[in-house]
């Protein structure tokens, strides 16, 4: 008998008959003898209605009130998903993120937990009762609604794992778990029965969007066992999905390279003839962050003759903004000239196995320069590779890479 | 400078442009130098779709959980409403039941107000706040969301009016006023000024669904200054619409009718050969209120020979239900014969003035007969008199009694 606790996602719980699927595949855990505790996320398409109709009401609407708007869209789920239960004969009850209390704090929008007062939830337990908690949801000290901002049902999940010391905590998903790469783009890739939560974040920060990312964080500082699975699959016959693990498996061949990982959706910016003094690089990227633009990839090379080039990376979206911005910053910093592009992508090589396999970025350069694509920009880190290419280059990258990397052979 | 509470109801707060036009309502009165709380139903239609769902997953859903699920209506309206406050420059503050801590009974769909909190709210108000509350609902002791039932928002309304002692509770609804009868029927009806609350009991219960009957008595038991207005005038340009008042007028010329009611959903049943014996009639109308069925009117007329006859209305729906269970009641105490009529329908004259104006009965009972209907039950209070007529004879019935009583002319 174990405490789990189950997450589970818009897509998973969008119809009335997907909450009722839901239910069944909890009862079935109970009748194995375990304790559920059940996070669930907005029906899918819930969120974006309700932000819409603030954006009707405001084209700036009040942080406060849009999370007193937002956090219905879990509460009607919860309550859906508690009756659905009952209706099964089970004895279940549900919380919104206050009933709770997940305390977080005052950011609205995109809150972050400070504490969970786990007794209600652990009394009902042990009285027989499956919980059912509203995700993304919690209050400040002064009872005050916020939001953990967007996918943060994920981080309620890992959180309330952790603060119950629960076994294991489920992500499900309408994924069956984590890929070596994009199935659509290679076919054979393969599911991985296991990943660090080391290789997971760089996996989902460079666009596996399978977890979100705190939640991940969230796991692997709180060593929380956590399971990626699918709720399309029948009740009772899911497959293992992917477990995230705090350790890597030191009985286990470790494998180089886990996944190829990609993202579309990114620009480069470079700024050339950079006089090379102290506090160039906070002079560029300042305005850029004031501005709220995500920078990525940032890389600055060796000067020489008293100047130097300071390239960077940012989403797609943002980039005719960001451009406008170096602009000034180039008079104001009297740098050469500002170049960019906006048709580039970042392939990324990821596996914790590299700490101890030195030759995986010649490995990457070498098969690319085989298929003659040129790299634009390279930036490592101790468990991934990653390399800028002209973004027609996409598939065939992340597909060379994957066969080159043996990512289509079975494990061990 | 007064302290005033607002309601608006469904239909008031159905899209986002009616609620920009609430908003722009209640920063007139801030102009005016007034302290303002507004109370705030679901935009029209979302409760129903909030049960739809329920229904969707369970024919029976658990009372709990429906609480959980329709009170998010109610907190959709109190986000939207206050962004519309702070957008135009107010500050605002949004609080659902139970932030307010509205506390109720824990009689899930159907709660009774035990008490409300008003710190907060005092406070806000002093910190220059308009206040938003979300209607219809509230917490029971244990923290558990509840409802107060359809309609419940008018009872919020006046239950705050009362805590906090002010000066008018205004309930805003797609009507200017509470009119002398139906304007459908006769165009000639007059909006009221003033309508004692007694009156307004007579007039709702009677088939004039202006405001929740239950909140009427509230008003009335706390001595509240309710209002009824409509939102769909101009901001600044409403009407006084109708003052429901706590005590007769006793410097103004009482009119001695206030207005004509009607409820055409009525069905009659009667009893012939009853033994005239004690307790007969609980014999009778036990069976029926064991099956949820309401009773209207009761009717039992003297005895002879050692047996009455017992008449009832109810609602036209359950016409044959309460048929089929008077059937088994007949046999059990030995009465002759069950009859019934399902097309009648109930024309009531309403006024307190006919406490000092005897002769209020006879003139209806006149003007009916001189227009050839026939009168099949009646039942008089203090302040109404009641007929049951063929349902044909509703328009005309309504029609000739306005007239007669002078209705259609300016009260003096």
């Amino acid at each position: 008998m174990a405490l789990i606790v189950q997450k589970y996602g818009g897509t998973s719980v969008g119809k009335p008959d997907r909450i009722k699927s839901v239910a069944r595949r909890v009862a079935g855990y109970v009748a194995r003898g375990h304790k559920m505790v059940i996070v669930v996320s907005a029906m899918s398409g819930e969120t974006n209605r309700l932000l819409g109709l603030a954006k009707e009401i405001s084209p700036t609407p009040d942080p406060r009130e849009l999370d007193v708007i937002a956090s219905t869209g879990e509460q009607v789920t919860i309550g859906l998903l508690a009756m659905a239960l009952k209706d099964l004969g089970l004895k279940a009850r549900s919380y919104t993120g206050g009933q709770v209390r997940i305390l977080t704090d005052d950011a609205h929008t995109k809150a972050r937990i400070l504490s969970i007062d786990e007794q209600n939830i652990k009394r009902d337990l042990d009285e027989g009762h499956v919980v059912v908690v509203a995700g993304f949801q919690g209050v400040d000290e002064k009872g005050n609604i916020t939001t953990l901002g967007r996918g943060g049902s994920d981080t309620t999940g890992v959180a309330l794992a952790a603060a119950l010391g629960a076994d294991e905590c489920q992500i499900y998903t309408d994924v069956d778990g984590v890929y070596t790469t994009d199935p659509r783009i290679v076919p054979e890739a393969r599911r991985l029965d296991r990943i660090t939560f080391e290789e997971m974040l760089e996996m989902a920060s460079l666009g596996s969007k399978v977890l979100q990312i705190r939640s991940v964080e969230f796991a692997g500082k709180y060593k929380v066992k956590l399971r990626v699975l699918s709720s399309f699959e029948d009740e009772g016959h899911e497959g293992p999905g992917t477990l995230i693990t705090v350790e890597e498996d030191v009985n286990m061949e470790q494998p180089i390279i886990s996944g190829i990982a990609f993202n579309r959706d990114e620009a480069k910016l470079t700024v050339l003839g950079v006089p090379d003094r102290p506090g160039i690089a906070y002079q560029i990227l300042g305005p850029i962050a004031d501005a709220n633009i995500d920078v990525d990839m940032i890389i600055q090379n060796v000067g020489h003759d008293g100047s130097t080039d300071f390239s960077f990376t940012v989403n797609r979206g943002e980039y005719t903004k960001a451009m406008g911005i170096l602009e000034s910053v180039r008079q104001h910093i009297g740098a050469r000239e500002i170049t960019g592009d906006n048709k580039i992508c970042k392939v990324s090589a990821v596996g914790v196995g590299m700490r101890s396999h030195p030759g995986v970025a010649s490995k990457m350069f070498r098969t690319l320069a085989e298929e003659g694509i040129n790299i634009q920009m390279i930036s490592t880190s101790e468990i991934k590779v990653s390399v800028v290419l002209d973004e027609k280059y996409l598939e065939l990258a992340v597909r060379v890479l994957h066969r080159a990397f043996e990512l289509d052979q079975p494990a061990q």
